[in-house]
């Protein structure tokens, strides 16, 4: 085994991996959570993140960190950049004094550096965790699961891949509005100001990223590199949601096809074995929530402080800002998106819980003469609620989280009515930097 | 059995409607839920909502949705004017600027026309629901279980139809109210802007549906169809909370009998069969909690909701307001009211869980001689605590659940004490646009 | 039996009470709750709560309500009294224009007035209470559980006795302050408004009760019954939660027996009789909780509530007021005092829970070897944590209670931290009415 | 073995102190936790805390707390001292106006005062606390446990010294950096107030404690007092939470032990028992969990309150203070050291529930084949969820404690932000007392 996975590693150049990504993405699914993740991955490596070579290959066991690779070359420049970018940004906003708006935007810079590096270090440890999603999943691959979930939009690739991609066009479409708002306000106040020595796109640019072109000389490929980073910056908040939703969903849907073969096999009497199998099964899935919830709590943690940061305070921002029609429209769509997001996020990742909790009542209808030690433990460990992906232990994804956020982000927003004040509309300032 | 249920089905007929009305009102209580309920269903008809027909067919099968029927058009129909009152209104509030006042407007309208479409589903689905009544009620109805549960005031049937048809009563009175109200308004309008060009009625309903008549002509037929709308629409929200009630008697009702049956047996030796049935019957009435949790959850939570939202703002109001005394008078009492519907549901609601938990000391009573498999069980099923109705599972109805949101509703309130403002009386208003 | 408790029940006269008197308090403690509150029963009696004839006989069963007692006339006079003379009250302080302090007063009168019509409910009941009492008792009364708890600081009894007094002097050290206070500040006003024609005492009852003497010819015999009255509903309040905390405690220390006895036998292997015994004891006390909760939950609804309102209405007008030395001591004496009582009351109320969840970790230490189906069963008791008091199901009395509750009024009190203003001091006010 | 400790108490004189220290520091690692904690004791016995002797011991009952010692009549005459200074400052404070900050020092003299009496009390039962350390950790010494727990990084001592050297390290700088504060502060007012007949070093030591010098004489003698108490009382504080984090993390480490254990028999059939034996060192460490949550359960919930109350205060300082550099250095090390330790005391604490239910998921690996009464009740006792310190139950070290914290903190502030006003800066008083 040894030998063929060199060998598969070897091909893994260039031209090979086309020809399996073209295989790949239009073979018929074969159900496993790597086959599932493969486009979400590569959408990743497109905003430079989770450098690992081979993403579409058939054995997950090729899919691997690969320090000598182009994936990975980029993804470190890009670390090198962007803590740059983010460091100068971060000065140019204490020197400017630090008002609300201006601390948000240092959180937002730290917080996506941040999870910039934890994808980073995911990335090396993309083996162990395709590992153990594979080991979870060996039976649930064979004829008896697969059976039950015919269809395509059941399975898991199809849920996986939708989501995603659904939610990472809506942050293309946000992008493009926070694009053309930016693009009239420049209309505008190159009019007011007079302007005559700038062209309108160096005018853009200048007055984007001032932190950087009061530094770094103007032209063609610096104005490339800071939108670059600008956009992977940008999308990555975004796919840490995304990434949170399909493991999310790869743990739910094993907990979904138990649920289905108890469904299938409800009034029969069982074999032993059968019981016995079937736990086996449970606890399996169980452990790699737990293996989920072990190396991914973090990131949940993350995820979710920065949601409910943001929610906060552009809600608080909603009363204060009267603006121009662009603008309003652009607020309104990237709040509703945030909240959006947020909520499938918390969703999908308390759906685990939900999943894990289906079969209880299914056990308790099974009757007493077929009663088994296998089945006993099986109903303890489905009822003791324990199996829930949570943000380090601090809070559990369970559907109550939602409610609890909502409450408080209410009495937040509530309290702080009294601290509304009217900020002066910068659109028409004439200064650059 | 085909045969005779399409033979229910065919007479059933508006003369075979009145014969059948006549018989199954006053025939002896037969114990199901179908029909217990069946008046407030009746009741939910008159105002244009749940079209399901041989609502008081003795054969809970021949109770279904008929989309060829007279109700299921009046449904229909209503459903689409509503949809245009809605949409008219909202837009009337939102061209006058969005106030408190009217942004709670807009929060009803919506809230009532979605629950509106959400009850014609649930007709849709009735007989699936009378379905899982009847299933879980088989056993109940035989003389084991009925003897411990006579006379009238305990029954099912008069549990279900007192509560509904009180709260519906209170809701009338609470119309009337408003209607005086507003009427006594009108003659200190007329007089104090020197109207001679209209009567008394022209005026009142001229100043009650401003978003109506400025853009339909005024007669006798728009009139009529407005008042049906808005009579219907206020009704609505009454009787989403009536029928939360309802159900949640109807699975209540089914622990309370099994808690009776445990009672009568304290301290006999029962056979191991016995114990095998009580827990069937008990898993039975836990598997219907869960499908009224999964078919009902969004109702639940639109009514929490809507009720936390209306009774947060009226309480706000009720800092502000100084008014004359009709106005007064409704004001309290339709507060009032809103706050006893709200503690009444949720009460009626959370008694679901407090009925699962009741026969836990009994079973721990039982000597340790007579224990067995079942009794294990159903002991573990019975502590477990997951026997709850919720609202999608973002909050769950227990006891506890009225104290969290008194608690809430006191912090936001004392959080706005500081927002109180005198907001101008409209009373004297002589614009009618 | 019927005939003995028929004699006991005629030999209940006058001067046979004195004589059980005599002997009862002072005879050796039996170790049941019937003898150890009965003293605290007079108490109550003392301000017309609570009219059971024989509290001190020395079978519960002669220890019952009797409609034709003198002890019911008191009762039902006071009833009628205390009522006319709240309604009075609160007619005369909404007249005086409802401000926060006077509402404090309507909301008082209110909850004392229920509280002793609870009171009089609870008496009709005593003898169902007792009995559950001494079902419960039964095998605690025998050798092996009495020798576990000699010494008379342990006991039942004391502790009982003990709390409640003490509560109740701590009440009258309270109520001699706010005499104290009162005619210091008669004094003052008698100078100040250089008063001639009425005696510093006819001033002192005037300025106490203007709600009865603007209707109530003023004279020797009103002055006694208004003070009556108002010295019963004062310490009605104190009596409620010394009342909540003797039935607490009498439930707490069979736990705490069962403790005792399960620490005595750790390490030994005893048989399966010994266990099966012992965990019927454990379910009989937990079925008197659960007993308790059915028929106090109320009161322990009415006292926190009342608690809560009263410390928070207090702690609020502790920002505000700057006033003289002998109300400031007063103020927060009583203040203190009421924080006081709140916290033992939810301190020994939730006892209960914890005395109940005590034998846990000696249950865990029981060597396999021994065990059993009624070891299991006893071990599925414990730890279920369901042996608890509760407020009506709706807050159930654990220590964590006491910490939310301290949050909650932190939140409160910070909330209103804006709207304190100095309100006018009342000392130097001339008029009466 | 009476006679050996005995001689053994003897030989506890200074030499022989000093003998055993050597080689006790430096000897290899026995594993327990009389081991691991003694230098963190000799730590706070510089502070003058829990006076034991013979700390070194090989023999933890020869550590014993000793009336006659030195290190105890040190302990005596400082409780006294303190109590006076306490006593002196307080009256000090209150005598000037008690505003917020006076108010947040006294609450700070009485907690640290307050502390000491229960560190005075705790080094009273030290034998008791060792003796249930020992009696728990006995099978841990064997050698079925000890090699699964090699390395230097993971073993107790190295975690309780660390953690508590480090710590203390920290407050030591923050310490030197108030200290800083003080001296540039003095030479600033030194200058601007003229002062001529003191030397720097008066100015600072009266401005330091005035309450002091004004009513004691000035000199070398009561400077160096009043700093040795300043400095013992600063460092209590800090003392508290690495003392809490020391026994928290002997308690979690023999969970870790169980837990790896469990790892390494992981796929084997082990002996029935294998798993009794493995169920009573889990209730042996369990025991000691409800022992440690009896004895120091008010240490727990005096840390956490001083904690919150400080973090409140000082962050609210945070929003009004604009003061020079060294002030504004010294005031965020310090707020962000005070959160740090509250974090990781928190973290600790919480650890031990989470070691506790770590060994769950291996359970329910466990095949049915081998599956008895013992590994029931082993799973049964995991997952109860009950092995957590607490601060006398009033609150539950779970990981979720540190959120709920977190969120009423943020709560608190956002509040209080109405009320943040400008405070004089005390600078440039040139007034003494």
């Amino acid at each position: 085994m040894q030998i063929v996975s060199l060998a598969k590693r070897k091909s893994g150049n260039w031209r090979g991996n086309w020809k399996s990504f073209g295989r790949s993405v239009f073979r018929t699914a074969d159900g496993t959570f790597h086959h599932a993740v493969a486009p979400v991955l590569l959408l990743g490596q497109c905003i430079s993140l989770l450098p690992v070579v081979n993403v579409f290959s058939v054995n997950f066991r090729s899919t691997r960190f690969k320090a000598r690779s182009i994936r990975c070359a980029i993804s470190l420049v890009y670390l090198l950049m962007a803590g740059l970018y983010s460091v100068l940004s971060i000065r140019w906003y204490i020197r400017r004094g630090l008002n609300m708006s201006y601390f948000a935007n240092c959180i937002y810079m730290i917080v996506v550096y941040v999870s910039a590096i934890f994808f980073f270090l995911v990335a090396m440890r993309w083996q162990t965790i395709l590992g153990a999603f594979a080991h979870c999943e060996r039976s649930f691959l064979k004829e008896q699961y697969r059976r039950l979930t015919q269809g395509t939009w059941g399975s898991l690739m199809w849920k996986i891949r939708f989501t995603g991609f659904t939610l990472f066009a809506l942050a293309m479409a946000e992008d493009w509005l926070n694009f053309y708002r930016a693009y009239e306000s420049n209309i505008i106040q190159i009019e007011t100001c007079n302007r005559t020595n700038v062209t309108l796109w160096e005018n853009f640019y200048l007055r984007e990223h001032p932190h950087v072109f009061h530094l770094v000389p103007f032209n063609v490929f610096t104005i490339g590199v800071t939108e670059w980073i600008n956009r992977c910056m940008r999308y990555t908040w975004t796919y840490l949601d995304i990434f949170i939703i399909s493991f999310s969903y790869g743990a739910q849907f094993r907990y979904e096809q138990i649920f289905r073969r108890l469904l299938a096999t409800e009034g029969m009497a069982c074999p032993i074995n059968f019981w016995s199998e079937l736990r086996m099964d449970y606890v399996a899935v169980s452990e790699l929530v737990t293996f989920l919830d072990d190396h991914f709590g973090h990131l949940v943690l993350l995820a979710c402080a920065n949601d409910m940061y943001f929610i906060a305070t552009q809600l608080f921002n909603g009363f204060q800002r009267r603006r121009a029609f662009a603008n309003y429209i652009y607020f309104w769509y990237s709040l509703l998106l945030l909240i959006f997001r947020t909520v499938t996020m918390l969703y999908v990742g308390s759906g685990v819980y939900v999943a894990s909790m289906r079969p209880l009542h299914l056990l308790r209808n099974i009757s007493s003469k077929n009663w088994g030690i296998d089945l006993q433990r099986l109903t303890d460990e489905v009822s003791s609620g324990e199996n829930v992906l949570s943000g380090k232990q601090f809070f559990f994804l369970k559907r109550q989280i939602i409610l609890a956020m909502a409450g408080t982000l209410v009495t937040y927003e509530l309290v702080l009515l009294d601290q509304v004040k009217k900020i002066p509309d910068t659109a028409l300032d004439c200064s650059y930097f």
